[in-house]
């Protein structure tokens, strides 16, 4: 049956769709003179950056490329099929470039659109909001786009679910380097410009006079915007992906249905996208959410429709509709234990009170709480698409929850631009009204922004799952056993020991990244301030060095990326080629487990602490400048390295362990230590 | 076979020890009128909190010996041997009972030795030690003296492993809530004391006027020593339980092993710690570490003299051994990421150059990688020891850590002696020349501490899994079935996900109350400084309201005590009862996991924040009042909750749920919603 070709139809679809938006964003005005001169600052930086962490990519992807080509599935010179060897190598390429690619899209639209939505705020909020999320909506309907289009192009040339298991690493390692090095980038930047501007010289955020505010700008750019564009396109192929190969393993007549439903989701989310207008009124959290909503419903009623047309088993249909109820019920949740409207932010606000230790005791606190609600969502969603269909249930389930991962990153990729609009409103001086505006939509930006981070972690957490039983599946089928994976077994069980330490390092060692060369871009910042002559006192005409900071911070991120890259893939390696596959699969478990636990604790402590702060700000328990608010803004510093270093490569690392494990079990299995 | 009854022979001669040591401290001087003053309020303020907590948990005792009578193991109306309910209530409230006692003796010992300890350092190094250090091994000695005449007492009385499983769990709830109570009393009272005295009005750390200054100390008391005693006591108790029943179970020739090697332990550790000695030189902490070396080694010879003499399997000696090694392995890799000489604590007060936010982040970052060592060597240790003997081996490596808990004990209560000692000498105006001196004492304890913390957690971990392998043997056992708990079971995934959230919301809510119970002592603490006239300014004669921080410290560690009994209760029973078996097995397995791991980050984060600080104070980086110091003074009022509230209280909850699945396993496999 010829019915998936859907999937690279609608693939193409939503491209056309991305590129008349993308026109519909460039074609407004991009503002003053001084406003063009911030933007193309921000925009050179960003430039600088992506193209010096790819090209260093790239060396790495070639020479992984050439690895797999002779080593995967068989050693080149034992194989039978050395095509596969190549295509395998090839799929990786083409996985890595594809990846490269939704990143860079999403971060030129967002470059554009930032400058543009400040100028439109100049006329009001109904103007600036349309641009804004038209910028996000091409960032999310060419991630999908792409993500399915290669997919299709990889499945039609070969056919072979296990090549698109190349094309999946290749996409997962380039995002979750995209990730990092964006995360420490954004984090240096941020953190340091915070410190000295905020909290010792006490100037607003986006002050012109600090040397680090362009580099701030442009991490908000390469670290939310392209890390998570990246970050997403490589969950979305991971899922559709390991669905693929369950249902090609069990054998079964809809093995093709992963790609038919992701197609029509990104067909929801097309139209998901198109509906979202603001009012009136001006509600800009509603329009976002009801884009949400209308795309997860026009997903279930098309997919629904499908089933019956296709006469497909019900079930398979049911357990993807579980995923997608878990996913929004996942991201109401966990909205709770970030909002500034709720208890845990609020209480957290007053714990300030009693200094910064305390706020940050009870943050930490209401973070390890707020596990709860994604792990039991995770848990019972997993259990329930089991019962309804068998681990391909669990595939589909998370296919249902990323399905509609267009329309999220529409939302959550209008949050940095608002972010930015407001910075380049701010240095360009252009009035408290405007930055009014420009404020609001950035606060709606971070309502969306605490669902999205809900449902991408959830379906990171399903997507894992499904990794495992495709590595389960992988493993079964090539040694015609049916291998078990029981804790007692004393393998499993230190693979598990071993899998959740691996987490803990690689966020380590992130976070390390950033208080390190954040001490370096501090004396810099300092140093400016002191030594050039009327930047302190804002004298006309005197502009820091913008230049020096943008370059601490890449060479920061570049330089961080190395170890990171040769700790997750070798201890892989090594756990499998030592102890194997029984220790590879607890592995695999361990590295989600305490992956997921970490990602989730440190998404929404840093969130708390962000929006604890901006309650304070808002004027409560003394307001800005109180003992309360510098005790939260310690509290805010803190979170920001988790919540955008180190949580959100979280997700993207457990991805790659389980796609290495995955693609390198047939090598494990010939050659471990510790064989079967 | 009743070589066994060395197990009972060897806890009277360590009991009768402890009682000949008790009286050597006794009979010293207790110093000036005004040490005694301060001495007796200490006594009073712990003595008032222990009397409270005991009579709760007596009512809570008596309560679920009911239930243990009316429903364990099979309900009292069905089963036909009635006497194995009743024995089973007696044997937990005789459980709970013994762990009191060890935990008052412990105190009792501490509160006659620090005072004393205070005062023999006016005579000098030489003359302090003995006294602080006997003290300890009061404690020590009493803790396993009690713990193996308990269980001794229960075996000898029924023969049956699982009454003793009822002893157990008596001891570990019991363990359970002192350690938690006293861990939110000590920091309720630490945090405000040192908000207001040191951050606020700087003045020193035991500073008579700080009203909060007498909790502080009862908080050492009840917190560090009670808490600590009960749950060495618990982890030792169930560590031998655990391996009789798995010995019981397998029907092994050897299965009174685990009493055989326990008392041997226990000999071990009394001649270790008689030779305890510092010579002129006055090298404590070699001192104090050649103990536990000697210790190990008479351990090693003891067990090896009587499986060549009883004629056993070599191969359990082995596991055994392999146990001991990994627990100073592990003891001495923690004590890289606590100690003051070493690059983390130091990188951490360098970060505290730019700020409290960059010092958390490098603390918390290296946190996580200390999770490392540890997990690889439970990981290593448990693999080599299953591969040795099978689950036996586990059970067996666990008690080999546990055996020369008498030694580490001792090590471990010496050290909140000498720091009572120190707070005793600054109140009572003794002079730099001792209080340097005990000064001395309390750094020497800070050495072995790390290395025991590592010891425990090691040891707790092992447990943790011999209890795993009895929940499986215990339900194997009663299904006749070879029951596996198979990661890729939807219902043992759905189970671990649960269980990791258990540890995660355990640590929030004990860490808030500590939060939130501080917020109202400084404010009373502050009041007191405004209210009382010439407080301040320290006019002779004038005295703080001492009682009234008791007591709220008092009040905020009870109230909080319900909450977390039930929810860790019956969120135990819930997955149980819903979810059946394998689900809880998987639950167990969870909590392990992230107990665990939270257990190393929290512990070791917390004690490297301590000396970053104390790095700060010894001069580097500005020293004393500077920047850099107040960063790191913020640092390590978040480390205290962390690392002596949350931290320890871990290991003892994932006991408890392990003992509780397996008492409750028979009622389970009745009554669950999702059978077999």
């Amino acid at each position: 049956m010829e019915e998936w070709l859907i999937a690279p139809i609608s693939a193409l679809i939503s491209l056309l769709v991305a590129l008349y938006l993308y026109h519909c964003v460039k074609k407004q005005d991009a503002g003053t003179k001084r406003m063009q001169e911030i933007s193309s600052a921000i925009k050179e930086g960003a430039n600088a950056f992506l193209k010096r962490e790819y090209t260093t990519l790239a060396i790495f992807v070639v020479i992984v490329a050439a690895l797999l080509g002779i080593f995967v599935p068989e050693p080149v010179w034992i194989t039978e099929t050395k095509i596969k060897n190549i295509s395998l190598a090839l799929a990786y390429v083409f996985g890595s470039f594809s990846s490269a690619l939704a990143g860079y899209f999403g971060m030129d639209v967002a470059l554009r659109a930032n400058v543009r939505t400040a100028n439109a705020a100049r006329k009001g909020l109904t103007r600036a909001f349309p641009i804004a999320f038209r910028g996000g909506a091409v960032m999310g309907l060419s991630v999908v786009g792409l993500a399915l289009l290669g997919i299709s192009i990889v499945y039609g040339i070969t056919g072979d679910p296990e090549i698109v298991l190349g094309y999946s690493i290749g996409a997962s390692t380039l995002s979750l380097f995209v990730k990092a090095g964006g995360g420490i980038y954004t984090k240096t930047a941020d953190v340091s410009a915070d410190l000295v501007g905020k909290v010792e010289l006490s100037i607003s955020e986006d002050d012109p006079r600090n040397p680090a505010v362009i580099a701030d700008n442009v991490g908000d750019n390469v670290g939310d915007v392209a890390g998570m564009g990246a970050d997403l396109f490589d969950s979305y192929v991971a899922c559709v992906m390991a669905a693929m190969i369950l249902g090609s393993s069990l054998g079964l007549m809809e093995m093709n249905m992963p790609l038919i439903f992701a197609g029509l989701g990104i067909i929801a989310s097309v139209l998901g996208v198109t509906v979202v207008r603001v009012g009136k009124r001006g509600d800009l959290g509603k329009a976002l959410n009801l884009g949400t909503y209308i795309t997860c419903f026009l997903f279930g009623g098309l997919t629904l429709v499908a089933t019956i047309y296709l006469q497909i088993d019900y079930k398979i249909w049911e357990a993807t509709v579980v995923g997608l109820i878990a996913g929004v019920v996942i991201g109401i949740t966990s909205d709770y234990y970030t909002s500034i409207n709720r208890p845990p932010a609020r209480t957290t606000a007053e714990a300030s009170k009693t200094g910064a230790a305390i706020n940050i005791v009870t943050g930490f606190s209401y973070g390890l709480i707020s596990v709860f609600p994604p792990l039991l969502g995770i848990a019972i969603a997993s259990a329930l698409a089991y019962f309804l269909a068998g681990v391909y249930g669990v595939g589909m389930s998370a296919l249902g929850m990323l399905s509609i991962v267009g329309t999220i990153v529409a939302g959550d990729a209008y949050g940095p631009i608002g972010d930015n609009a407001k910075g380049i409103a701010e240095q360009s001086g252009l009035g408290e009204e405007v930055i009014d505006i420009t404020d609001k939509l950035d606060a709606a930006g971070n309502t969306t922004k605490a669902i999205s981070k809900g449902f991408a972690i959830g379906a990171a957490g399903l997507t894992a799952l499904a990794l495992l039983a495709t590595y389960q599946t992988i493993v079964n089928d090539l040694t015609g056993e049916l291998i078990g994976f029981d804790l007692m077994n004393p393998l499993v069980m230190l693979g598990v020991f071993v899998g959740i330490t691996i987490p803990c390092l690689f966020s380590a060692m992130c976070m390390l990244a950033v208080s390190k060369n954040s001490s370096v871009m501090i004396e810099e910042i300092r140093r400016q301030f002191r030594e050039i002559p009327g930047l302190k006192e804002g004298k006309e005409g005197v502009r820091p060095d913008y230049a020096s900071c943008v370059d601490i911070a890449t060479k920061a991120a570049l330089k961080a990326l190395v170890p990171l890259i040769v700790m997750s893939i070798t201890a892989t390696l090594a756990v499998g080629f030592i102890c194997g596959i029984r220790a590879l699969a607890g592995y695999l478990a361990g590295s989600i487990f305490s992956g997921f636990m970490l990602a989730i604790l440190m998404a929404n402590s840093g969130g708390m602490w962000d929006n604890a702060k901006k309650f304070i700000e808002d004027g409560h328990f003394g307001g800005k400048g109180s003992d309360a608010h510098k005790a939260a803004v310690i509290g805010d510093t803190l979170g920001d390295p988790f919540k955008d270093t180190a949580g959100p490569s979280l997700n993207t690392l457990v991805t790659v362990i389980s796609l290495i494990a995955s693609l390198f079990a047939p090598l494990i299995i010939a050659y471990a230590l510790i064989g079967l």
